[in-house]
């Protein structure tokens, strides 16, 4: 049977990018405690392909993915998941981001009611030759209090959700669980949000918060202090999205910021990453 | 060439809804004060089919809704479509529904600051042999200060953006407005959300809401006394979703009623409609 | 500390339907095997409140929700989490919808690769006093290929991935199995759509669906031929949604069926049903 | 009245972007027939904020959008909205991103039916001190026959709907119409998408895209060739997605390159424009 992806191609065009997409499929995250959490996982996983042929074959990044299907995943596989892509697909880069939602137990501050909140969760990895960059990302729901509202009001301040949305690279000699980057992140908004509150557990989290009004500005630069002190992050970018309770829009703010206070050997160059990860 | 979709079918099943759906299309909707809004509108449209033929006749439905693109519609313009549709296709049935973002302008309390809230609407509309019915719907943003919150804190109260999203079928001989019922079901929030706030609007929005506290209970309740006493209400239903700043995920509130306070001649059988409205 | 929510309230409203929603909580699904799947729920729950009072208790809605993360469900626990709602909120009336990603091992017609494919699920309850329906959901992906193209043009013909997205409600004493429904419905359509797919597969897909050829119609036909005959299902709705290969647009047929074969004893009445699910 | 936003802040810390998201309004974009098209454009605005401020004043970037409905955009106007920023908040950067569906009529290849196709598109501004950057996007939807499958098979072939998604930087003194950029790159795939398609053009289409099948890498690798010859172009980004129709997920392709052929006196230097949009 003839195979069309292997002919060679004329137009001496080298793909940075090819492979499969909003692939939904079972897996397994190690989590802190030693165990793993079943997470119901959104795969892109790709490579580059030669210039000498027309197309790469697309059904070996399924096989991959369907195989590590099984197993504990943790920054570590990501790589090795990689790897396997490179030597089957016999390419010199490989990339694979995996979305998930993460559960977390969360206990109310009085009654002590547990129950979980998710956590919008991300795992990126690029290998190229034998360099290699792991991302961790988490979207942490937390709650703002208007600092503004709450000083010119008699009473009362506007307040509402929002999102802390942070990505970042740490060391390969280092290891950041998702449980302590969200319980850090977490605790810079105006309150923790809950999913079981009794009213004494409301009377509380209504009075902390009030107390503690923060602008989005207040949060990036909150997360900003914290990372640049932080030696297992290389690089860092945050943003934080408050579904204004006063508007039918949102606001937000912005930060990125290069830490590197160890050495780079065997990473992907900083530029190079930032080029390639989106 | 030959016309498959003409062909007979064996099975002798009479089909209820064929036809094209998320077909984006620009539109020119009706405005209170005579002129028009352009929008981006997203429709669905079908008809039955009879026992008799193997398929429809797509392309129909669409150049109905392009000829559409370019005339302002209104409930009485959406029985027109579907009549065409009715003779073009030779069906007993035909159906729309018109989803779009609609504008209004909206002032702040004190500084009078103008700028556009978006409102997501819903033209709906059935046609059976001689009978029609339109469906309205549109939903409306508005902050919501939690009433246990305030009465058991200290100080403060968690508040967050709320939608209120009503439908309602208005008798052929009544007009309801898009602007008119946006403005009515607003004002049932702790308060409207603004586009453009100035220190001294936040001042005013925060405690007027913190002085208005409303479960998303309490908004439903207003919502039916209001309209149980709207004689051009054949019937509604309403729902508030609030986005509590508290948690990760809503609390909601929901009803459906009929009023029907006047002749149903001409008009969709109510159980009949609400079968066929989804 | 006051309790709000137990305050009277005088506008004499009972409403219909008051909880939570878009609730993500880890949940365990009963397998045919005698299982479970571990699923990430995107859970609606809800009550109807009493004309007295004026707000519902939010957080045992999340305690009865976080009680059953850890147990497996099926049909028959939709029912008990219900009960439990029902006592502990003293209502009449109890509602829930999860939604949630179910995948199932599939395996390619000539290579025989395994791999997963992923069906957007519903599980529906709804009990009333001591009436009780269950309405189960699922969303199968299937390649549809165009009989008209096929018929009118010298060689090939269009095709695309389309939905077939059914809902039924079955008897209590009966039991239908997502793995089969999902088996019984994606035969129905020109071809199933594979996970990993080799060469030798791809050209065995391909020649076995050109053979095949469907309209969204003829899908709509045959679900319904076969749903007539299925004397566990009281009632079913199933729409077709077609990703045309050739516009920006989708083409959908769409049929909603009572069957009622058996005893109505113990179910919702199905105008009631049909009224209240959404 | 108190101003928190100017009070002074002690953490030393610049921030990168802070403002507003998620923010519609309608929108008058210019056409290249010299009139406009009204669009309903869904925006994200910001600007720096200095370390000597806690907040910035989030009313103001509403103002100035709010100013600019209704006025007629394109890639210059995108340029002065950004120094509008700049001057009214003080600050040394300013960046706007909008989003917006775009109509062009179509007209089917034999019957000449004539409709509209809608394309999501992006205009992207970066502004730091005198230099600036304005990123042109448009994501276009194509029909895709699979070359192996059409290869191997005795008869017929896989396709689907593909969307083509390009992003690319022009020269100041160069203009790129959205109209041009999106008939360039939509003859690239297997065949166009139509809005209104008789038999006629169905047989047609069939045809023409059968002798024309295409892997993603085939359309990318054109699209490159295509660009690299284009002078008018700095840099450019282009991912092909496809709707597989026998698989529930999707292929893709993505490259992107830097072309510089010119000057680059007063834009964005390229590795800071990569870093700043995302």
């Amino acid at each position: 049977m003839k195979d069309v992806q292997s002919y060679p191609d004329s137009r001496g065009i080298r793909i940075q990018k090819v492979g499969i997409k909003k692939v939904h499929i079972p897996l397994q995250i190690l989590t802190k405690d030693g165990r793993y959490q079943n997470v119901t996982g959104i795969i892109s996983l790709c490579a580059d392909l030669t210039e000498n042929a027309r197309g790469t074959h697309m059904s070996r990044f399924m096989e991959i993915i369907t195989r590590w299907s099984k197993k504990k995943i943790s920054s570590k596989e990501v790589k090795i998941i990689l790897e396997e892509v490179r030597n089957e697909l016999e390419t010199d880069r490989a990339q694979i981001s995996i979305h998930f939602k993460y559960f977390m137990e969360k206990t109310s501050p009085v009654s002590h009611s547990k129950g979980f909140i998710d956590y919008d969760c991300l795992f990126y990895g690029l290998l190229e030759d034998d360099l290699f960059s792991f991302i961790l990302g988490v979207k942490i729901p937390v709650q703002l209090v208007c600092p503004c509202s709450k000083e010119i009001s008699r009473e009362g301040a506007h307040n509402q959700r929002a999102d802390i949305n942070i990505k970042l690279e740490y060391y390969p000699d280092e290891f950041i669980w998702l449980e302590d980057l969200i319980l850090d992140i977490e605790s810079l908004g105006s309150s923790p949000v809950y999913p079981i509150i009794k009213r004494e557990d409301e009377k509380y989290i209504t009075e902390m918060s009030f107390g503690n009004p923060k602008f989005v500005e207040d949060v990036i630069r909150d997360v900003v202090e914290k990372s640049r002190k932080d030696d297992r992050v290389r690089w860092f970018q945050v943003e934080c999205d408050s579904y204004e309770s006063i508007h039918n829009h949102n606001a937000f703010a912005y930060q990125k910021e290069y830490i590197g206070k160890k050495s780079e050997t065997g990473l992907i160059p900083y530029n190079h990453l930032n080029f390639m990860f989106r």
